[in-house]
């Protein structure tokens, strides 16, 4: 195994947003980039099994489109590899299943450390306070198009889980009308750059309880896939890993 | 002009939730109802006239049906009217124009202190800060039929008032898509027995400023009202007043 | 064993506020109280014995200067035991490890099911977390003489916990100078009749996490004490169980 | 009067955080800055009238030891002033105070426009609900040394004006103790980089209505100083203004 100290690291889809921010996190640690064009003077090369030759790990935040071909040569090279592209099809995920019998592969939609809490406490809190009404607002800059957030949907996906239902069967989009018993409501609000806030409200005549997420700066993403990095590339063996798996310490 | 002291107070609908609330609050001073069923026993008359004949100021928390012959029974009486029917036509509209040249008539949708200054503030704000982005989320009891609440809309229209815009071209129920400028957006939780919460939101880059209101206890708005019914009983020429005559101090 | 259905509750302290509460809500499974002042009317006696001689199980919500007493009357009884009084001393605790070789005691600070939740994910957290700044806010009715909040300190404590650091090392009950790294912070804001508002919020520079609690209505820690009741009396070996163990469902 | 379009502005102090900002807002209506240290490649100049000369405003943001030179060199040559150094004693307040008779003059604490609104609301809500408890929360960043912060103190100053008392007598730092009718209370938190939020909550047993601000982005002090300046700078006669005379529109 590879000390834990200095793994080298790189970047599939280094000239995103995101990945131009994992570079940066990087830092000296940074081998090299993948991207549709090369760049040799910033060691971007345009065949995945050049980076993988050269690193540790990879972390992916490149294109739902490149995952099979990343998960072939990633599992040739034998380099870890942590995946943060979304809207996988069936191929790519069973890509991913075939490769992790190879190498550490760690996949997350989000890697902030707070929000991939949230998701568990979620699913903690939805189990033990089954009665409860269940209720999600995200809040976002203006410009985003889709509603609700990609993250409302997870943390209500946890909600369902942690009451053992089918989260597509309890989900209440629209706001009119009686809330049936057990549903999970979603409201959403646009405004000013909000790069992210997440509020999981569980209410009863009672008392309430509520969750609430907000993403200051971009960077926490950047940041949390390099913890995620340097996680997988120390002594882990092959298999698939989440970002709970990073971040969740046991308390029992 | 009467005494300020002790007001002799009628309710109209005394029978219904707000109603009643009215009623214990008046104490005292309740000198009898009005509803379709008349109960000697407890003062309650199913005849406008005979109630206005009276008292001093009537608190109609009835029917929008019943507005436009009280008006006239109660114009004609010299009975100041504390109105908070909503949902009223023309007719009913014009009715109260024409009574408001004979006697007091305090009309609102709300009788909430904090909610009257709420929807005077929203409009100050939205005046002073023409660019930033206003969105408003209310959450109710899971019970609630529509959404977004009468309330809500009632903010936003105040939103609307202070930037001399269209409320209706300017609202924007439905969440997806990119948010245009100058939107006013709406969002809806239902949960528990939330009485009624408001936050109305203005963001920008650089900074947010949020109003907020939480109706703790039906309760304030019986007190509202009566409130309502004392300050529009003691020394109040003819005319239509709004609660934020009652409760708005001048501090220029 | 016997039947979950129906376990004859009793109530110790069955006067005083909380009490009156956990009579109400134990409707027909009550079977009598204990007060320093007998009532047979009410079924009220004063002698321990007695009352644990006609009960299943006793919730306890009288006094610390009672609890040794009550331990050795209740073990001898066979009768099972929640415990919700609090500021027991040594001699208190030691009674309490002795009376539970022969009877299941639950011990709880707080009955809430949300707040009892939020003590352990408030631990989960702080332990995922560790460099995270923990911050913790309560607010309470005017009334209140002591502030932090006995529940507020418990939250820290919990944060502590979590980081297997010495709480009393770590609180910062002021608010001026430089905040140490780890340092736990406390803020408390007192008005009108909140029963009680707890937040836990944990910041870094990228990302905010918040855990907030509101009570709503005292009959909650009325409910939760009959929820440990019930779930005590059935099937439970001799033992010290928390509120945890009622709440906390494993969803691993 | 010199045209609104593209006044001259200059920076006194312009070598600090915020100063450098608002030299950057400022962009092409930058004519030059003050400093202890001139620096001509920059056109920072260490003499106040020499600035003065060459500008139609100057935003002066250096230090409370200064204002009684700049009060001079500004009034004698004519230039208009925005002020927003803080801590200035009796004989800075009469330079001010005189200079305001030949010069336009805005001077302020705080130059957003967001909070700028808050404090005027503030007085109109404690005017209006005169009975409701105030409470003011405060959160700044871990290396802030005072509490309360000044902005949470101007706050409370606008809740007691707003209620015409003496605003030490009924401010409440400790939060120990029943709190008396009439208080003020003040609570604070530190933690991560919070560059400013305060919540300033009216609760009564029925409701509460806060009022909350967050500043997102240093700049918008920055912001705010030159919209202050642009004001300013045009159609301005002599006198002395506050921010609430650029950002207050009347709606009334």
């Amino acid at each position: 195994m590879r000390n834990i100290e200095s793994p080298k690291i790189g970047i599939a889809g280094i000239t995103g947003r995101l990945g131009s921010l994992c570079a940066e996190e990087a830092g000296p640690h940074l081998v090299g980039g993948l991207s549709r064009h090369a760049d040799p003077s910033r060691s971007i090369v345009s065949t995945p099994s050049l980076l993988a030759s050269k690193c540790d790990v990879i972390i992916d935040v490149s294109h739902a489109s490149l995952v099979t071909a990343h998960a072939k040569a990633f599992a040739q090279a034998g380099c870890a590899w942590v995946l943060g592209t979304t809207g996988l099809d069936q191929q790519a995920q069973d890509a991913i299943a075939e490769a992790s019998k190879k190498i550490a592969i760690l996949q997350a939609a989000n890697f902030s450390p707070a929000l991939t809490m949230l998701l568990d406490l979620a699913q903690q809190l939805a189990a033990s306070l089954p009665d409860y009404d269940a209720e999600i607002l995200e809040t976002h800059h203006r410009q985003k198009l889709d509603a609700p957030s990609g993250t409302a949907l997870a943390i209500g996906r946890a909600v369902a889980n942690g009451r053992q239902v089918d989260f597509d069967s309890v989900k209440r989009l629209d706001q009119n009308g009686k809330r049936p018993d057990g549903a999970i409501g979603f409201a959403s609000l646009r405004g000013g750059q909000v790069i992210g806030e997440h509020d999981l409200r569980f209410l009863t005549s009672d008392e309430e309880i509520t969750l609430s997420h907000k993403a200051l700066d971009r960077r926490v993403f950047a940041r949390g896939a390099l913890q995620a990095a340097f996680w997988l590339a120390n002594h882990k063996p092959a298999g698939l890993y989440t970002m709970s798996d990073v971040v969740k310490k046991n308390t029992a």
